[in-house]
């Protein structure tokens, strides 16, 4: 079995040096909306879905330096999604990872530029990227389409505006699967599958990972749902409690704790074993999903 | 010298058929997104940006209907940035063409996801869109690149941020020649050139488009702070007399209306005369091009 902390900790670099290397140091007029991308975009996060990307390119037999540009596009629609999703208008979070939201720091006018600079800019980190020899053309088109569907109306700003029209309505089934499906889910699933494509990996394993992404995606957020109720604020750097406190659709909401849990080991077993095709490659994949039942933040 | 109005009526119901075809009816959990962006899509635009594009394509002898997905993204990028400009945390507005802002409408959280999810869906409506067989893929991943620069923090969004950040300092030539540039006329640039990037015209051309497409983004930005102080509240279906009361750096303010006049004529010459190496086919863009310094909404 794998050590899956090193390999996160090096995915992690190389993703950080990547993300520092697409942006110019802040100057001029606009200055400012470069300061504020940044600050969120070297927040702390997990680099979950760069390292999806890589891990999802390596499991197939690609490079990691072949879809870095694309493992960054994906963390920058991350960002921008948690910027807008924090502003007073949304959800109002003052603290995110430990540290004072984008619009804490910079204003709400800034933030909410700052959100809309990071989604824009990881279409042109995409378009501008170059494919290995071997990919056919048709791949980088085929991932730009499949990102911004799982990022727009059809996938994470359809789960979030599910979401918020949801809150406060009683705990449905099918509404929880929807808003957990797109809000997260989609992001997760295009973050496992892209790189592959990227590297020209055939359908099989495609499929595969697509597979993978929708388990290992539904599971990471249902785990945050758990952990909004029995994580520690210290560990997760944000508030505790606050989804029953919106009253908000979440997995415990309709299932309860214990069903969550369940739900939760079932999801990452079906991912597993719809990575049975690939080989050993694969195993930082494996160890994620396992990560995802364990993980405390 | 052609009419513009039939052939500007003409291209913006083709427009219109091309946006409507993009967006399933309205249903699901996540509905209200959909009628969101639809509402501020379908009201009553210009429709410059798709019409600039596919005169573009025409004036180099490409096809509209080859270049109509262009044409609609530009148009979803362009409605996304005055729905996001119309927040209360940007510009607050309450009217816009003469209809109720988004968020007057649909409420601020489902206003702000419905400018991210034009922006999104922007991407992928142009991703997925097939090119004439003579083009070069490469034309695609280009023209997404150039989009996406044009509207992210190099261009519009950094020019929404100088805006801003402008607001109440003294006039300045250099920073109103930032704002302008980055703020309207970089996606306007984009707009007039893409459309033949796609239909596969010589470089040239390209070069040409794109000398135009500065020459009339400026122009027409210069028209809307000229409009913004003399303009009819009733014509243009928004406030008049805003910029003053805000402070913002406009062209009137750094050079005084006369001298703003005559600014928006040289440009517009300018851009006239970057035409020269197209035939009659570009007359359409002439024709827009004198169109700016005429209009009065």
């Amino acid at each position: 079995m794998m050590h899956l902390k090193p390999y996160l900790a090096e995915k992690r670099e190389i993703v950080d040096r990547a993300l520092e290397s697409c942006f110019p140091p802040p100057a001029g007029p606009a200055g400012d909306v470069v300061r504020a991308m940044t600050y969120s975009l070297f927040a702390g996060g997990k680099r979950l879905r760069p390292i999806l990307c890589i891990a999802g390119a390596e499991a197939t037999g690609g490079r990691a330096e072949d879809v870095l540009p694309a493992a960054c596009a994906l963390e920058m629609i991350h960002t921008y999604s948690l910027i807008h999703d924090d502003l007073p208008v949304m959800d109002d979070d003052d603290l995110r990872r430990g540290k004072a939201t984008n619009h804490k720091v910079f204003g709400e006018a800034i933030a909410l530029l700052a959100g809309d600079g990071l989604l824009t800019e990881a279409f042109a980190v995409l378009a501008g990227m170059s494919l290995p020899v071997t990919t056919s053309p048709n791949a980088l088109t085929r991932v730009i389409r499949w990102v911004s569907e799982a990022a727009g109306y059809r996938g994470m700003v359809g789960g979030q505006v599910a979401d918020i029209q949801s809150e406060g309505t009683p705990p449905d089934e099918e509404r929880v699967r929807f808003i957990h499906t797109h809000k997260t889910a989609d992001l997760i699933t295009v973050s496992s599958v892209c790189g592959a494509v990227l590297c020209g990996a055939h359908e099989e394993w495609i499929d595969a990972l697509t597979a993978y992404g929708r388990g290992i995606g539904l599971a990471f957020q249902i785990s945050d749902d758990i952990l909004n109720i029995e994580g520690d604020r210290g560990t997760l750097g944000k508030k505790v409690g606050s989804d029953v406190e919106r009253g908000k659709v979440t997995w415990p909401a309709v299932f309860g704790l214990e069903e969550s849990r369940r739900a939760r080991e079932d999801l990452v077993r079906g991912a597993l074993d719809a990575l049975n095709p690939l080989d050993h490659r694969a195993d930082p994949l494996r160890a994620v999903a396992r990560y995802i039942v364990e993980r405390q933040r």
